[in-house]
């Protein structure tokens, strides 16, 4: 997340995945510094299941075209079902190292019930972006978040936040290397 | 800062001081564990003068009326000129403790330009609100930042970032309680 708490960037599109400078908030992926590996790790480690948007999964917009398979390649980063929230049907696609991609057309609630029960033990999490974890605030469905903050400032771009007064949010953990900081939050809902 | 990158919330009036929900993003003052301890000495410490726009200083709005004299009492915590932007002229107001407010109606730049001279070596602290941050972002004024990061989320609200892409940050110091972060950036202009 920027300093002024935007996850991605505008105007996201197949050549800027991320939206305009968004690119800037994925460096510290990069970084070799032992709090940003531990916060990758953390960010990359095995879940259950995932819920993602449809904007995060590929730039296509409308009814499906081409052979859209996602931005990660033949071997994509999850090794757990993927549920991909679209208004548009679309058979699912099994990728290498049990990731496979679901297209959920009946809303997040259905998304998020389907990654529970795909899950059975193990935790779901939302990956993405923006406007699905904003509908998953409004859903009550996150029980915690992690904030990696990036010092640029994107001037606008996508946010999590819906401003629902009645998300709260109480700090269980925070690191930073030289460069990056990274936030933990339990997330909370109606009056404390 | 909230997370969601606003200092302060929407809506401010005299009974809301800091906008609505604003007040949430002072409670981390009122801690007693020492990095937020240290951090609001930071905040408060002796500064050689200070620019502050005319929001921060009170809810008045068009021409001057009434007596007001700032939120903070007879003392107010500057200790050290303070140059208030405004476009309606205003006698000095000399306070308690070494802190005298200044009217200054010529803009920003002057104002920074008489904050300096009165500093003479000591920095000047811009100490808000966001529109007057954006003002010395702009005008390539700010130094470093420091940001204490406060876990809520308020929707909206001000913010002090103005997206000018050639606004460079780079982490000087992060420290955190078991509630909040603070965040200390060094602030570049243009190409790296």
């Amino acid at each position: 997340m920027s300093l002024d708490g935007f996850i991605g960037g505008p105007d996201q599109s197949r050549d800027n995945p991320v939206g305009a400078g968004g690119l800037q908030l994925l460096q510290w992926q990069d970084s070799a510094e032992d709090a940003d590996v531990a916060a990758l790790n953390e960010l990359m480690g095995p879940m259950g299941a995932f819920v993602m948007g449809r904007n995060m999964f590929g730039p296509v917009r409308g009814p499906w075209s081409g052979d859209w398979r996602g931005w990660w390649g033949d071997d994509p980063p999850y090794h757990a079902p993927v549920f991909v929230l679209t208004h548009h049907p679309h058979d699912p696609i099994e990728m290498a190292g049990d990731t496979t991609f679901y297209f959920v057309t009946d809303g997040f609630e259905a998304a998020l019930e389907r990654a529970r029960d795909a899950a059975a033990d193990k935790d779901v999490r939302i990956t993405g972006g923006a406007s699905t974890v904003r509908q998953a605030f409004a859903a009550t469905a996150i029980d915690d978040i992690y904030l990696d903050i990036i010092p640029v400032a994107l001037g606008r771009g996508e946010t999590v936040f819906d401003g629902s007064p009645g998300v709260r949010f109480t700090q269980l953990d925070a690191t930073h290397s030289s460069a990056y900081s990274h936030l933990h939050y339990r997330v909370g809902y109606g009056s404390a």
